[in-house]
């Protein structure tokens, strides 16, 4: 099978896409021939925002029906891929839309959403993000985490504090993830991890999306696809073949503006970063330049079982878990 | 089978319940044999303060899980009743809680909502209630009754003025509701329906559960089950076996500052209505007094057959219908 083909024939999952929602956007997806995403529908957005939110998204589905499908189980995805359309699956890159009630969390299942990240960048009422001091995951945290397990929504780490990801590891009695992130070993970057924060991860059952957003990157806004696939593979080398996958973070379609929000706290406080120029790798620079992903992986040594669970069979097996199905 | 047998083995529905939700409560529904009920679940609060009573209610149904299900199609109706249990389908006396969002409505079908009643006495976004001049359903009004088709969520017109509810009546392409009224043939009253009303809404393939509210009742609070008993006999003769229900309107456990609040336009503005001294009937005081409505029925002379249907069958046939099962 040639890389085309294992890509048309494989179940491709992207574990974290924070893009400008539109048709152009669900075109290029199955341009890229994606079967299915994390789709984030909140970050500083409080409760009813972000219902709001999913509102919006559930219209832009049913107007969008002829490309994409909305995704509250894994049997969605397979029916995605059968159908040749794109699964939405909502998650948060915040649990700030929770507010003070853990029984918001069965709302938002109710709702369709599949993941939630714990904190993004900045302290929360469940914990502390990766740009600030992070004393760890709080009281009501440890209870969240509770009921998301119950739930079965998975907690994600990427954008939280190395303390409070490690408390939220083993609270968790189901896996966790980072959807989207890249190994400090090479290169230094607060939102980046340790290889001993991969492996203790990975070590718990958690699983590791690899992200190639480039100011996270070895070569920066100079990196291609080869750098994206290095990652991969150092990560492959930590965690191994059954816990990692994708989670790009592509933004693709976002202004100005949307940056500006994403990068104050509260999405107007305090400058918390500056990502300079957005660019994605060579060769992956648009969702609909995904096949590329698999034929890189392939020229890079890996077996088409390992190409298989690395661009989705792993997500789909660990959110299978994590949902109780 | 004698009255007790059948009320044992009958799929038992009530069609509006609107009691002190605990435990207590929930005890009494299994004393009087109770399959499912419609529980309201919002009246004057608006979405979020909606929300938070379906967490409140979430929550109480997974802490007497021993007595209750929570109901989100007629399957879950048929499991309560093999399992020995009582339904609660949560339901709405006002479409307040839609706020100007179209989208919420999909928002709470997807939290459970099965039954929502257009407007509560007043006016509202989507049209008028009972108890002031009704200038129809409005145009927003009509997106709501179309998304409620869609959604699968049943239009409920007890407490609806007469002009707007013959217009939702006309514009829902889904059977729609009188979920809990009583015949003004019996008793004039701003809250019961006319002979024309009654088969405005049959004609049209439209459901009437009748009530007991002894206000309504032309005994008043001197009322017995036999004079409910009476009522059902006049709507059954107007609208036949196949389309009519019960609906008692329980209030149990409330207290004054409850009805109050009820009474009193958005729960605080002026007072539209004094019911003075509130007591159900003689023979059907509490929910636990049900299994006396099926003895009472029978000896009444309705049939076997009759009274499965008038007891919940009807119930469960329009709304699978609605629901679009």
């Amino acid at each position: 099978m040639n890389a085309e083909q294992l890509h048309n024939d494989a179940i491709v999952i992207d574990g974290l896409v924070i893009a400008k929602w539109d048709r152009e956007l669900f075109e290029d997806m199955r341009r890229g021939g994606l079967t299915a995403a994390n789709c984030t529908v909140s970050v500083w957005e409080g409760f009813q925002s972000t219902v709001n939110n999913i509102v919006a998204m559930n219209a832009l589905i049913e107007q969008n029906s002829d490309l994409v499908i909305k995704v509250r189980n894994t049997d969605d995805i397979r029916r995605a891929k059968a159908a040749g359309k794109t699964g939405v699956l909502m998650g948060f890159q915040n649990a700030h839309a929770f507010e003070d009630q853990l029984g918001y969390v069965q709302i938002f299942k109710d709702l369709g959403i599949g993941v939630v990240q714990m904190a993004y960048n900045t302290q929360n009422l469940v914990g502390t993000g990766c740009y600030e001091r992070d004393g760890g995951l709080s009281g009501y945290g440890r209870e969240v985490v509770a009921e998301m397990n119950r739930a079965g929504i998975m907690c994600d780490l990427s954008h939280v504090g190395a303390k409070t990801s490690e408390e939220v590891i083993l609270a968790s009695e189901k896996p966790v993830c980072y959807s989207h992130c890249l190994p400090s070993g090479l290169k230094d970057h607060p939102r980046n991890k340790s290889d001993a924060e991969l492996k203790f991860i990975a070590d718990r059952g958690g699983f590791v999306g690899v992200t190639m957003f480039t100011p996270f990157l070895k070569n920066g806004i100079h990196s291609t696809i080869d750098d994206y696939v290095e990652a991969i593979e150092y990560i492959f080398n930590l965690v191994g073949e059954d816990q990692i996958g994708i989670g790009t973070d592509f933004t693709q379609g976002q202004d100005q503006a949307f940056f500006e929000w994403l990068t104050h706290d509260k999405g107007y406080a305090r400058h918390l970063t500056d990502f300079g120029k957005i660019i994605n790798p060579e060769g992956i620079r648009t969702l609909g330049e995904f096949p590329n992903l698999t034929e890189a992986l392939l020229r890079h040594g890996f077996s088409e079982h390992q190409v298989r669970k690395i661009m989705g069979e792993n997500w789909v097996r660990v959110l299978a878990e994590v949902w109780g199905e």
